[in-house]
């Protein structure tokens, strides 16, 4: 290793499990976040569970989760003398015969996830007097953690800045190109924290009918009021864009499905309000797949309604 | 320990510090921090030398400059054996037997300082198999304090940002209450990174004179010029007040006493080109002292210069 230079959060966690496998020869150490009952890897230093980054497990199947409660040890040379690891349903998955795990936690001190690692092999009770060394290593990636996401808050408003030379000029709000640049930057943060986000893709009904029956200035002014709608409905640090003609996008950051259905309910209400027919589709960031992904699958269920709105009006 | 928040690097320092004393036993663990040939106890887990924080020992006759070069090992269980060590200064001011260090680094790949250990005992062989722990702990160290100095450097601007509301009505420099606050918060981060600062004290000669021979809008305009002239020779980060009447202040940070000599000379200069008559005394912080000290220490050497001048006048 020598004197490196780690980058951020990534590398001090990759020489981190490096060193741990080094030094306990468990086979698969993790890096891990927690989101719901997603339980996402980010990163993993494996020898033989062939466990790779973006893979997602069920929280309340796991270790980790009663290891986070204090109810079980941070160190279980045999877990299979502890009876909530014992019982846990991720034994079933892959064979588990010791363990090692350590909290990370947000600022608020809130979970982030886990330091974990796990054997095919029971383990020598000595390991447990490592306990202080586990537990520091994981203080100081929560720490690491901690000060990167507040430093990433400050490069994301510097992204904004600089998108906000690419806005579309009738309603001021992001364009194509500055909805690529952003959805871009935004799925490196995702792949690195495990931040869950949400893609919405919005199309209005009528005004292709507004334009030819009303003129221009009426279809120009449905797209501003459509445009300050979405953009006082979605929270303060949410990406809202115009792709063009009647074709609108936000990508909801760091919020869970609960907060993105809240969102999806705000926008049809705003509609409702204002009598905009609209379709709407969106979907949830896949850990595995990216937000390329979830893009194209909102886009999918926008289509789907809009059928399905046509069909009710016919 | 167990879950720990660390507030930044000096809580991870300390958990570091402890944690290696509780694992290797050296008497002396310390992050250091180089400054020219200054060699700044910043943090210590002490147990029989007596070395606190502030502290200030020659680098030169230190053995991790050796260490640092490469030239002498990371980890020598008996210091004796190795000649660097064995005939390095500092062994005549304490006893040193077996010796633990690792550089810390600054984001450009530049020397900060040390985390380092001494005992005196001779320690067993095993110990250099740590060598890999102990360059994790040192880079993760180096990677926290470079996120907290950019971290840093935000918040002064944010300081900064603040006092300007604390302005000097006729010039527009920071005020005596500025002044202060700026000084204390600089203090503080001087006293967490070891980093040097210079003071400066300025007084016009003859703004009595000006104001009673020209009239107050004469004096006016005099005070004006040397705001201005010191607001552009100062360099952009460094602090410039207004005390009152004739009286200006600079507070030269993260620079060392060839910095604030070539400051010195600028100003002088600046002075001599603008035929402004000015008593100049300036002090470096001193690590065990402050910069309340340093700025005791200039306004005496200014009173100095200005009697000096005068005895040459008359």
């Amino acid at each position: 290793m020598n004197n490196s230079n780690f980058k951020g959060f990534q590398d001090a966690g990759e020489a981190i499990l490096k060193f741990l496998y080094q030094r306990f020869g468990f086979n698969l150490w993790m890096i891990t976040r927690v989101e719901g009952n997603d339980w996402i890897v980010l990163q993993s230093e494996d020898h033989g569970y062939d466990v790779k980054p973006g893979q997602v497990f069920s929280w309340a199947d796991s270790f980790c989760s009663h290891m986070v409660t204090g109810k079980a040890p941070k160190i279980a040379p045999r877990s299979e003398d502890i009876p909530l690891y014992a019982s846990a349903p991720i034994n079933q998955q892959v064979s588990i015969k010791s363990y090692i795990g350590q909290p990370l936690i947000k600022e608020d001190g809130s979970l982030f996830g886990t330091l974990c690692a796990i054997d095919p092999q029971p383990k020598s009770e000595e390991i447990t007097q490592d306990l202080e060394m586990i537990e520091l290593f994981g203080n100081l990636l929560s720490h690491i953690l901690q000060a990167e996401l507040r430093e990433n808050e400050k490069i994301r408003q510097c992204e904004r800045l600089e998108a906000e030379a690419l806005s579309d000029a009738l309603t001021g709000l992001y364009n194509r190109r500055a909805w690529e640049k952003l959805l871009y930057a935004e799925e490196k943060r995702c792949q690195r924290y495990g931040h869950a986000a949400a893609v919405f893709f919005i199309d209005l009904n009528n005004l292709k009918q507004v334009n030819d029956q009303q003129g221009h200035v009426a279809g120009d002014a449905l797209i501003q009021h459509t445009a300050s709608l979405l953009r006082q409905t979605a929270r303060k640090n949410d990406v809202v864009a115009r792709l063009g003609g009647d074709e609108f996008v936000i990508l909801s950051i760091e919020t869970d499905e609960v907060g993105a259905k809240t969102l999806l309910k705000r926008v049809m209400h705003g509609f409702e309000q204002a009598d905009i027919s609209a379709a709407i589709g969106f979907a949830m960031r896949h850990p595995s797949q990216g937000l390329t992904n979830a893009a194209q699958e909102a886009d999918k269920k926008m289509f789907e309604h809009k059928r399905a709105m046509k069909a009710e009006s016919s």
